[in-house]
C-alpha cells in the first residue's frame, strides 16, 4: 500500500537524522536556550531577511496556533479565519479552550479576502456600542491554504494593510510555507511573507522536520513574553536542541525549499495525470495537496494499492478525495499512482 | 564542561535512534494510531499487569499534566497537590490556564501524606456549604518526588484509599518513574502503581526517549474521549508513531528499567562523596536527583568544571545545588565529578 | 420619546417592587438558601409539573447561558446553535471564554430544525476519527427565539428526540418564554418545555422583574453541583432573596403568563397596524418583538416619537427595525405609535 | 433570631428604596447608558477627586474580581494576593476559571506588605529563567481586609510604589470600603486611595445597596475595552440604570459614608461588650466585622438568640467566631446582643 494519505507518513528527511545522530550525546542546555536553537533562529531571520525578527520553535500545529493566537488576545477579542481555516475547523477547539472564538468568513477554495475582512472589521469598529459582540483581534490565514491554493503577492498586501488599518495584527499560519513558497504559481518571497504578517510560522512537521514549527515574530507589540506563553501552553520542549538542530539542517544549503520545490513537482504530476485523464479537480491547487473528484468505482479500485483521504462527498456517485506528496514522496511511487490513474 | 544540571542534556539513548533511523522511511498514518503506538501501549500494559488499561502518548510533562488534570476536572473543581509539587510552582500556570486551581498543601522533602488529604478533603466535603470554595476533584502526586524521594507502598496506599473514600482519583506524575521504581529504596512496583493510580503517566523525557510521556488510565471513567482531549491542548503529535517507537525501545528487553537503574547507581555514588566529604544533603534522595548544600565558595570552585542547578539559597553563605545523573550520565564523568570534591 | 427598543426599558412589575419594599428590613441568610428562594423554586416547580427539578435563580441572560453550558461540557465539546442564537452572536465571546465553540447551523427566522440537527450530529459521532473535530455536547435552542418565532411542539418533540438519540443534552434558552408560551401561535405548555428540555430557564429580566433568570435543570445528570458552577461563574447574588421575592411575585397568581399575554397582544396591534399600512415583516413573529421593514424616509419620520432598534440593512433605501412590547407597554403609547404609522 | 452573620441579611436603605420606587416607570436605554449611570459615575469621580478615571457598575464582588483581574492579566500572568483574600480562598476558582493563579502571600490577620510583595517580585522579576514560573501582573488587596483589619496610609503608599516599581498594577477590592474608610481607625481618604491603586472597586452590595460594585479604573492603560470585558464575563447588567440609580443616591449627600460610620460604630460596641467581659479577640478589627473567640458552651447559649458565623475552631473548647454589623443593624438589637453577653 502506497500512502499519499498526508504530508507525514514517514520520519525525517535523511540530512535531519544523521544531524540528530551526529549529535546525540552532546550535552546542551534545555527549553530551547542551546546553541542549535540560537543558529537555527539566526538562519531563519537570515533567510527571512528580517534581523529584528524573534524566533521560537513549538513542536506542532495546533498548539502553534493556540499559543500564538492566545498570546495576542485579549479575552474580549477573537480571531478573523476562513470558515475552512484549520482553526476553525480542525483543531478540536484549541483556540476556544484558549478563551477565544475563531470568527469565520465564508471562504473560497480556502481563501478570504481583503474586502470580506475590511467589511467584517468595518461592522464591528463603527459600531457605536460595539461591546455586546466579540472584536475581532487578529486576523488568521493559511499559505498555502487547507486546500492547498495559494494568495497572490497583491491579495496578501490587501489583506496586510486592512489588518493594520485597523491595528489588527495579521497572523500567517506556514504549516505548508515551503509548499506554497515553492510553487509554480507563487509570486511571492520567504522575506516579503515576513514583512506583511505581524507573526507568522514555518511548517517543519509537514516539510522533513520529525516534528516543530518555527513562530517568526516581526511585530515589536507582539514579542513580549512570548517564551512564557510557550509553557503556559504545554509547549516548551525539554530538549529544545531537537528543534533547533532540525530547523537548522532545513535552512542549511537551501534543504527547506528544496524539498519542497520537488513535492509540488510530484503534486503536479498527479494533478496532470487526473486531467489528462478527464478527471475534475475539486479544488485546482498549484501546491503539495491535489483535490480529486472521483466516480465512486474508481476511488475504489485506486483504493486497493493507494492510500488516500475521503474529503467529502460531491453527489451520489462522485467523492472528492485528496492526494498528498512530500518531501519524502518517491517519483516512483507517483509514477505508479499514475499508471494506475 | 561536564553537565549534571538536569536529566534531558543529551538526546535519546542509542537504541532508540536505531529504531527511529531503521524506521525512518516506513509509510504509517498519524495521530499515534499506527502499529507502533499500539504495540508500544500492548507493552507498557503488559509492564503493569493493567489489560484494561488505555494507554496514550504524548510529548512533554507540562502538557500531559494539563491535559490529563483538565480532562478529569469540571469548571469549579482543582487539584490538591504538594506546595513543591511540579503543576504549583514549575509549569507556568498551565493548570490554572485550563481553568482549575492547584489546591497545595505543605510537602515535605516533597511528599504529602494520606492525613493531609484526609483533612483536606473532609474539610470542603463536610461543610454544609461547600460550595463557596472549590471542590477537590483530584489528587496529584509525583512519584518519584521533585525532590527525588520516594513515598513508601504504604503510602501510597493509604493515600489512594483516602482518594477512593472521597470519590477522587489519584493521578500520579511519573516524570521520573523509573529513577524511582529502580531506586533501592523503593517498595513498589509499576503494577502496584497501576493497581493504586486512577491514571498515571510513565516519563520518558527524562529517561532515554528524545520526548514522550506515556499516560496509562485504569480508571474506566476517566477513560472517555482522551484522544479528543489531547488534541484540544495541542498535544497530539502528527507523526505519532515516533512516540510509538520509541516506547517500544523502551519497553523491549527491560530497557527502560535498566537505564534508571544505572542512573540512580551513579547518583548515589555522588551522594555518598558528598557525604563522605561532611557536606549535609539538603533532601536525602534515593534517586537520580541529588540535592546538596554547598558552601559558596566550593560552589564556585565545582562551578568551573561542572554546571548544576543551583536550588535555593540555605543561609548567608550556603547554596542547595541539585546534581542530576541520567541513562546518559557516563560513569567518568562522575569520577571526576567525585575526584573535584 | 417612547422607547419600544427593547423589553427591559423599565423597573419592575410594581406588585414586585411592592413585595421588595414589605420585605426590605426583613433578615435572610444569603446566596439562594432563603425561604423566597425556596417558595419561589416550589412554585416553579409546580408551574412546570415538575416536582422532580432543580430550581436556580441567576441574575442575567448572558451569564446563565455560559454557567448552564459550561456545566454540561468537557474541554473538547460545544454547543449546537442555531447562526442567530444569542449565545453565538450576542455575547461577547462568553462561552468561548469558558472554552467552548459555538457549533452554529444556518437559521432560518432564528429557528434550526431537528433534521439539521441530526446531520450535524451524524456527521461528527460517525466519523471513524472524531477526536480531530469539536464533539457536540450540548443542543442549544431559545423559544421564542432571538427573532420572536417560536417552534411548535412538534418540532420541539423532533429536536428533543433527536438530541436523546445522540445522548445530547437540550438547553432552551427562555430569557421571553412567557412571550412565547402566551402568544395564540404556541401550541406547548411550560409543563412540555419542562418534559422535552433537559435544562432551561425561564426569563425574568425581561418579563416583569428587575433581573433574574430562573434555571430549571429536569436532566438528573446534570444537577450535580450547579450551585459550585453558580458561584465560580460570579452569578451568585450575595442578596439572593431578591431574586426568591421577584420570581414567588411572578408564579403567584398567574403574574408571569398574565402580563406576558398582554404585551404580545400590544405587539400583535403593532404588526397589524404596519399590515393595514402595507408595510413589510422582515421576520413574521406572533411574540412580543416586531421585525419591520422601514423605508428610510418611514424610518426618520417614526424616530423623531419613538425609539426603535435598527436590526439591519435590506437594502439602500429600506432598514429592518425592531418594535418590543413588554409587561409595562402602556397601551396609549401603542395608539400613539399606531396613529404615527 | 437576631442575625448578625453577615453584612448583607436586609434589603436595601430605605432612601434607594425610594429612589428605586420613585424611577421604576421611567424609560431608559439599557446596559450601563442611561443618565443615572452617568450621573453616578460623576458623583463617585468627584468623591474619588479623580475627573480623569473612568467608572462601571457590576452587580457582584467574585464577578468584579474575575472582570477586573481578567481584564488585567495575559494568560502566564497571576494575582499576588494574601493567603487569606477573597479570591484565593472565597471564590470557587472563578479567577481560574478565567485562567489565572491566585499568588498567595502568607497573611497576618488578613494583610500583607509592601516588603513581602517585593520580594515576592524580585524573585520573579530578577530570575535570569523566569518563564518557567507564573508571571505576577497584578497585586490585588483588600481595604478593608476580609478579617476587618486596615492597612495604614503609609502601608497602602509603600504597596503601591513597589507595585509601581515592577510595573504590576495594583487592585484594591473595596467591596467594604466604606466600613473600611469610616473606621476611626483609618487614616487614608477616598481619594486618596483613588490614587494609590490603579483600579479599585466601591461595594455595593454589603453597604446599603440591592447589589452592586463600582469599579474605579484610574491608570489610564487598564481603561481599554473594558466594558467588553464586563459583557464577556456575564455581568452587564441589562437594566443597567438600577446601579447608576442605587450608586447615585449612595453618593448624594455623604449616604454611603454616614451609614458605614454608623455601622462601624455598632461594631465596636459589639467588640468593647465582648472585651469587657474578658472574651479574647480572634482579631483585632477596627471595622463592622468583629470576630470573638468563644468557648464553645458561650457560643451555644449565644446561638439560641442571635445568628453569627462560626469562622474557625481556634481548640478543642473554643471557636472563632463573628459579627458583623452593616447600615441595617438596629442599635436596639445590639443592646440585646450585648444585654445577652
Amino acid at each position: 500500500m502506497i500512502q499519499f494519505q498526508c504530508d507525514y507518513n514517514e520520519g525525517c528527511h535523511p540530512e535531519i537524522l544523521k544531524r540528530l545522530a551526529e549529535t546525540n550525546m552532546e550535552q546542551t542546555v534545555g527549553y530551547g536556550c542551546d546553541e542549535y536553537c540560537k543558529a537555527a533562529a539566526e538562519a531563519i531571520k537570515k533567510a527571512c531577511n528580517a534581523p529584528q525578527a524573534d524566533v521560537h520553535f513549538l513542536v506542532g500545529g495546533t498548539q502553534t496556533n493556540a499559543t500564538v493566537i492566545s498570546s495576542i488576545l485579549r479575552p474580549h477579542q477573537g480571531a478573523i479565519c476562513a470558515s475552512t481555516g484549520h482553526i476553525n475547523v480542525h483543531e478540536t477547539g484549541a483556540i476556544e479552550h484558549s478563551g477565544h472564538k475563531c470568527l469565520a468568513l465564508p471562504a473560497v477554495n480556502g481563501c478570504i479576502n481583503a474586502k470580506q475582512i475590511d467589511e467584517a472589521l468595518a461592522l464591528h469598529f463603527n459600531d457605536p456600542e460595539p461591546e455586546h459582540t466579540i472584536q475581532p483581534g487578529v486576523v488568521y490565514i493559511s499559505y498555502p491554504t487547507e486546500y492547498g491554493t495559494l494568495y497572490s503577492k497583491k491579495e496578501l498586501q490587501e489583506i496586510s494593510e486592512t489588518c493594520h488599518k485597523y491595528n489588527v495584527p495579521l497572523f500567517i499560519d506556514g504549516a505548508r510555507l515551503g509548499y506554497g513558497l515553492m510553487s509554480e504559481a507563487s509570486d511571492i518571497t520567504l522575506s516579503e511573507i515576513a514583512q506583511l504578517a505581524d507573526v507568522f510560522y514555518i511548517g517543519g512537521t509537514k516539510q522533513g522536520a520529525l516534528f516543530g514549527e518555527a513562530v517568526v515574530i516581526t511585530n515589536e507589540n507582539l514579542k513580549r513574553d512570548f517564551r512564557y506563553l510557550i509553557k503556559t501552553n504545554g509547549a516548551m520542549l525539554a530538549k529544545g536542541r531537537l528543534l533547533g538542530i532540525q530547523f537548522l539542517t532545513l535552512f542549511t544549503h537551501n534543504l527547506y525549499f528544496d524539498i519542497a520545490r520537488e513535492a509540488d513537482k510530484q503534486a503536479q504530476r498527479i494533478r496532470k495525470a487526473f486531467l489528462d485523464k478527464g478527471y475534475k479537480l475539486h479544488v485546482d491547487s498549484p501546491t503539495n495537496q491535489q483535490f480529486i473528484v472521483l466516480p465512486d468505482n474508481d476511488m475504489e479500485r485506486l483504493g486497493k494499492d493507494f492510500l488516500f483521504s475521503k474529503w467529502e462527498k460531491v453527489d451520489d456517485k462522485h467523492t472528492a478525495v485528496r492526494f498528498c506528496t512530500s518531501w519524502a514522496t518517491k517519483p516512483e511511487n507517483v509514477d505508479k499512482l499514475i499508471a494506475a490513474i
